[in-house]
């Protein structure tokens, strides 16, 4: 294993206050509490609050700023954050119009976010992120993980939010992307933990992992290294055959570290056009690394089936450190 | 080598078809010449245009548009594109005010835009990106390589061109920045090219290579594998014993493509301190993959001394694939 770090202990917390230093102008960044907050809060917004283990970057810590996050606790890698991380946070960006925590479907956050919520004493609801497809048995009580659907979830979301609508609306929203929104990962090589130092699972350089999530866990199957198109037609098959809607739609591929964008947006071609053939339209689109586990090399595909309503909460203004536009 | 591609001699005109769909708001995709330009061109505006080998993505393709290049061109992999598509770009966004070709220093890429240039007879300047910190003997003639800093030239050229100055001034413009400008990379990896299917070079578990270009090559020096604190401090060094001007500087830490957010936010956190300790005082900074190698891990630092003059043309707005703000 080969990283750019100092101890490896300390390779989180170097790359935090890099990232701190470097978006001074948008956020602000608790050390001893560990979350980076929205550096001034829109009074009469619902605050919200996301967070996870790191490892995922740019998510969730950039994904703070002005049409998107107010706060991200950053847990330890691939760890969830503690609920006093995640009290402080809601504290730190409560605005007095309640508070919204945006949770991947991982116990560990759920548990952590629920208990900072009771512990909290503050009014806050609590959307979950579970944009998975899943194709198992209905014994296979893994459910559906969060993956970079979260992105898309904390974009628009975040968008309401500044437009000042209200806790309400913005859990029937959450609900309204959360069915509309499914993805898939594909993974080429593991990654490695820095305090580990070896790759978290083996995989032959003829292989691969289909529906990989984003801690580096083995995906659901192993298969032999296949061509990008029957990748693109496999993943978009089973998130076609998972979904309600179809027609309109963002298209997000996402790098999960590793893999370089030349490769990308050849995965955008392959996937466009199988999604073409499955009846959607992409009029949307992100390519480019912003859920990623760590070093590893692969890519997801999230597919977000959005009405004009949500298109336009997509468009609204963003400025964090990983989203820009119309700001 | 796994690789999300099909054929391995389709990979880029498969990548870049996949580009040309993500961002046909901004570029259109000339498939015969194989060149992207900028949807609309700007009367009275002097058009520049780029170029170089493919494998560096999102540079040069990803920063056409408003604010930054009109044209780029694309060779096939670390291979200058050829006159005949340079010529075809810049009859392509010819305003009529005179264009500016802006060429990394290599032998291939030198030739063709000149020769270019002969046979189009059109009003054409050069400028020439030489970013590279060097310190060798002045019996090496290798010269400086054209890196990262060719972001930075292209940026500001693109925010004065976008200001109506003439190609006299832009030439002025390049001469400063070029002088203000000095990058120097590391690979802790080789690249891998997708037709040749293994590694360009060897290196260990515990090297590194110092001095890289970003064409694969080897760079001028093999040390073992160090603290990243280290890497910073051997970086910062070489470059500011090679730069007239300090204090105010714009720091890029650029991505090879195969090292995650995580690791460059490390850098810049190292590369920041070790600047400061040498008399810089970072004013602007970007951190990410702009500049890659196909799927090296590694990273270059572009340190840019620049005056307020050229600060302004940073911040200028700009709306390419790669680059978006205030836009």
């Amino acid at each position: 294993m080969k990283k750019f770090m100092n101890e490896p202990g300390n390779l989180l917390i170097e790359s935090i206050n890099g990232f701190a230093a470097a978006h001074a102008d948008i956020i602000s960044f608790d050390v001893s509490k560990r979350f980076v907050r929205r550096k001034s809060l829109v009074p009469g917004k619902v605050g919200l609050v996301s967070g996870g283990g790191a490892g995922h970057e740019p998510m969730h810590l950039g994904f703070v700023g002005r049409g998107m996050l107010d706060a991200a606790c950053i847990g330890r890698i691939f760890t969830s954050p503690t609920p006093d991380q995640i009290v402080a946070a809601a504290q730190a960006v409560d605005a007095g119009s309640g508070l919204l925590f945006i949770v991947k479907n991982y116990d560990g956050d759920r548990m952590n976010f629920q208990m900072a919520g009771e512990m909290s004493g503050l009014a806050i609801d609590t959307a979950i992120v579970s944009d998975e497809a899943v194709q198992t048995s209905p014994e296979d009580k893994s459910g559906r993980r969060g993956l970079a659907g979260t992105l898309v979830l904390e974009k628009i979301l975040g968008a309401a939010a500044e437009r000042k609508l209200g806790l309400k609306t913005l859990l029937e929203l959450a609900d309204r992307v959360g069915s509309a929104t499914r993805s898939m990962g594909v993974a080429l090589t593991s990654c490695t933990l820095p305090e580990v130092g070896r790759p978290t699972f083996d995989i032959g350089e003829g292989e691969m992992e289909l529906g990989v999530g984003i801690h580096g866990e083995p995906g659901r199957k192993r298969v032999a290294m296949r061509r990008a198109d029957e990748i693109a037609e496999e993943v978009v098959r089973a998130v076609a055959g998972d979904m309600v809607f179809k027609g309109n739609a963002l298209v997000l591929v996402n790098g999960f570290g590793g893999t370089p964008l030349i490769e990308l947006y050849l995965m955008y071609n392959a996937f466009t056009a199988a999604l073409t053939r499955h009846g959607f339209n992409p009029v949307r689109r992100l390519v480019g690394n912003f859920v990623t586990s760590l070093d590893m090399a692969g890519c997801s595909l999230t597919v977000s089936a959005l009405d004009d309503e949500l298109l336009g909460l997509w468009d609204d203004p963003v400025h964090t450190a990983a989203l820009r536009w119309n700001a």
